[in-house]
């Protein structure tokens, strides 16, 4: 159905690949990328031809929306695709079960509540569609519904406000990391969150989902910058004062970060922003062990200097991805401030590495004072080159059985944890695919116990399945509950991890959080499947 | 009743002011307190006597425990009074007009069960207590319940647990401020949240009402050092685990934080604790003008520096506590680690004073490296004496209008909002009482606002009430509410702040918590009348 007003329009996304369709591999990368792996794992690879939208045959529509309502509607192959976000394994091949029967692009917050009012009195599912970049199925449509309706909030995509003395932007909930950061930048702010999936993300779903940034220690968490939230649930608008800080009663912002779609659909939050930094000192400090790395990288966090960065890759991992010796852990400082010269805590943090076994040559500290980066040469550079996510994947609609998990745990039990979480992951992909490889870095750091986050990589070997690489990730998970652990830190509940989820919640809070949800999604069409079910 | 079996005991707590019988002040006291303010007001002022707990005419207890629980709980006039925190001008004339029926001392998990399960079952309202020192009436039993049972928690007293490594302990929710410092630094740790109740105020009343420490800027809400927390509800136990982060939905022990006892009752929460500081650092800026301070205030907050203390006190409070010309404003700013000499820090912070017309002499930014106090001398230190509580209220029972009011508001909306906050209580005061002074200083400092706490009292006249009283802090709170702010930024909501937590919440997130709350508390019995009314 084509519309007949006219929307504010994006680049294109790609329904089978993270990032936009002028990134994807064309078929001549895709030919050299299958004689590189068939090389690499002396196999035959077959990659498979990428879908092309005209061809995908989708499940028609199953409701059709009142005339006011579909002029903000779409029906189309490409929408419903890119919307569906379910086995990528299979959608690359072109096979999308469960699209939605309908995305909406509300432009207003009238729009916007006239689509929710309409499948609140149907009962069709609700599903809230920042980016789509979740990877714990957080916004793939439900199974069991006879109506399912994606509301993309792309049309939301305006900083409003910006409150200079405060350091505070109102700031709709549908932009986009990039288009938020081309907002603020010409006014000398920044929000910066940089979550990894930044350029296929947006504020809302960072809110919803209580994102990780990249700074690794102190204020890091989207949770952490949400001064206050506006969310339209099936019952009405819940809006929260703007308070620098409050002792009234549990917070009821921190009711809707974290809730995923479940309770409302936010639309705009007053977000705390900051000077873009201009002094940046950076370090990499390489440890002889893996243990000598974190006991250094848990007596920095202590001494709370707040480093931006304190990342520390495993040996494995510094080598793969820095350059290093494969013996030696890498741990990657820095600091940044709008307004201080940063040598005096990059020192400090220095002489603890030091301390504790890690080798750092005085000509390796870098500082700079307008604004430059630091840390783009050496092995904290290769690292980052490697880490920033290109938006192209040559590779992808292979079975394959590998990905990442990522959990916290306090210090005390670290060591017998990362112990135990390893032999799981090693065991399962020993049975998967008669072995692989295990890595693990820091993400973020707190002073009682760091952020890890395991990436694995199965043996190549044809026929490798979907449940294949569940049968991997589920040891990992299981490892992480059982030895008290979270199921996520900052990748989210969705979809994915709801079995894990509903092990390590208070049983209690659940209950409470459902009353919670029933008062303000009577109908219960509001992401139905995550977080809960009634 | 006299119980059977022993109790922990703990020095008796004054039945009609903030601290300890054996500070209470002595008759002589009194009488020469009556003389000084007789010739301050240059009125004949009458002290009322101290209450004597023996004449004490109470209404008799209305239930009756069966007998297991009787063994743990009392009803002499002692405990009656102590735990009644009512109307304190009535109080200290011998009026206790609503204590609780009993005042239960369980020793165990299991008792706290057996009590909580039969006051849900007789519909009993039940009142948490941890110290009793709420200003805000959040443990005064409740009107219009045929049965009020008192639930103080001064047998759960213990630190469980020290973890060295993630620098966390498992600490029992009753026990006071200073008792709990006591079983830490033994080990060279400490909890580090002071706020000014400290001496009379226990663990799991900071958690359930979200108290505010003495640090300045970031970490300093009882809200950051909570790692995990155990709650008993009358649904059953809800135990969250031990996480330094996670991002799997919203947080559960942000809902039992700043519950204010309407859940349940915390029995022990794993909190993160520190080293004890070692290094120090203070200065004491002098502005010529309030608007200099708080503009200097804001920008060494911005920086993010992180002072342990960034106190601006007003021009008349730092010539009344600090001793300073009452033209000048005073910025206190302190730092302090376990590991880093802070001269870095404090330079910093007083160039920025200095920047905006701070006056800092060299010689008075202070240092120590072995743990020794800074900031005891000049005005830092004047400042200090004044703040500290000293447990003696030699002029009680007189009626007088002061008191103080809190909140927090952006920077943007700060200088007109602290306008309309003066001129508001100072219009109340001269209705009420012909006159009176206001000032204010900050407690807390963040990015994007201060909070400020108001601090006013009127002209002393003979005859005025609770309700004078009332009146002039209702045009405080009043002011708040509608210029922005919160009714309390570190007061919790208790009952007296109840009407304008009202107006600042979201009306749904009322809804959705009081859906929670019907859901753990089926019989509504928890703190009754707080926060919420079924």
């Amino acid at each position: 159905m084509a519309t007949q007003i006219p929307f504010k329009t994006h680049p294109r996304r790609s329904i089978w690949m993270f990032g936009v369709e002028a990134d994807e591999p064309t078929p001549a990368q895709r030919t050299e990328q299958e004689r590189r792996l068939s090389e690499r794992w002396a196999t035959r690879v077959a990659l498979p031809p990428i879908p092309r939208t005209e061809d995908l045959k989708l499940r028609a529509p199953r409701i059709k929306p009142p005339a006011a309502l579909a002029e903000f509607c779409r029906t189309d192959n490409y929408e419903r695709a890119l919307h569906t976000k379910g086995d990528r394994l299979k959608e690359i091949r072109g096979e999308f079960e469960n699209p939605p029967d309908l995305v909406a692009h509300p432009r207003t917050e009238q729009e916007l509540e006239a689509i929710v009012e309409w499948c609140s009195d149907k009962g069709y599912a609700v599903v809230p569609y920042g980016g789509g970049s979740s990877s714990a199925n957080g916004v793939t449509p439900p199974d069991g519904w006879d109506g399912i309706v994606t509301v993309d909030m792309d049309q939301f995509d305006r900083v409003l406000e910006i409150d200079e003395t405060s350091r505070a932007a109102r700031i709709q909930a549908g932009v986009y990391g990039p288009h938020l950061e081309d907002q603020l930048r010409p006014h000398g702010y920044t929000l910066r969150h940089f979550p990894q999936s930044f350029a296929g993300s947006t504020l809302g779903g960072w809110v919803a989902t209580r994102s990780g940034g990249h700074f690794a220690t102190n204020h890091t968490h989207i949770d952490d910058f949400v001064e206050s939230t506006r969310m339209l649930t099936p019952s009405g608008w819940w809006e929260s004062r703007r308070l620098p800080g409050s002792g009234a009663g549990p917070s009821p912002d921190r009711m809707v970060i974290g809730s995923e779609g479940t309770l409302g659909i936010i639309t705009e939050a007053w977000m705390r922003i900051q000077r873009r930094p201009q002094f940046r000192a950076t370090a990499g400090a390489r440890f002889p062990s893996w243990e000598q790395g974190y006991e250094a990288t848990r007596q920095i966090v202590q001494a709370k200097l707040w480093p931006a960065n304190l990342r520390l890759l495993d040996p494995e991992l510094a080598q793969g991805s820095a350059g290093l010796d494969g013996e030696h852990a890498l741990l990657i400082i820095s600091f940044e401030s709008a307004d201080l010269a940063q040598d005096w805590p990059i020192r400090q943090a220095v002489e603890i590495a030091r301390a504790n076994g890690g080798i750092v040559d005085d000509a390796d500290i870098l500082t700079s004072s307008g604004g430059e980066p630091t840390g783009r040469g050496g092995a904290v550079g290769t690292w980052r080159d490697a880490f920033i996510p290109r938006g192209t994947d040559a590779a992808a609609g292979i079975g394959t059985v590998g990905g990442t998990v990522e959990t916290s745990i306090t210090w005390e039990r670290w060591p017998e944890f990362d112990r135990r979480v390893r032999a799981a992951l090693h065991a399962a992909l020993d049975e998967v695919c008669g072995g692989g490889t295990v890595n693990c870095r820091f993400t973020h750091v707190y002073t009682d116990g760091p952020a890890p986050y395991y990436t694995y990589a199965g043996r190549y070997r044809e026929g490798l399945t979907a449940e294949d690489a569940y049968a991997v990730r589920k040891a990992g998970l299981d490892a992480f509950i059982e030895h008290g652990g979270t199921v996520t830190h900052h990748h989210a509940v969705g979809r994915l991890h709801r079995p894990w989820y509903d092990r390590q919640r208070p049983e209690l809070f659940a209950r409470a959080l459902r009353a919670a949800k029933r008062e303000v999604d009577p109908n219960w069409v509001m992401n139905p499947g995550v977080l809960l079910d009634p």
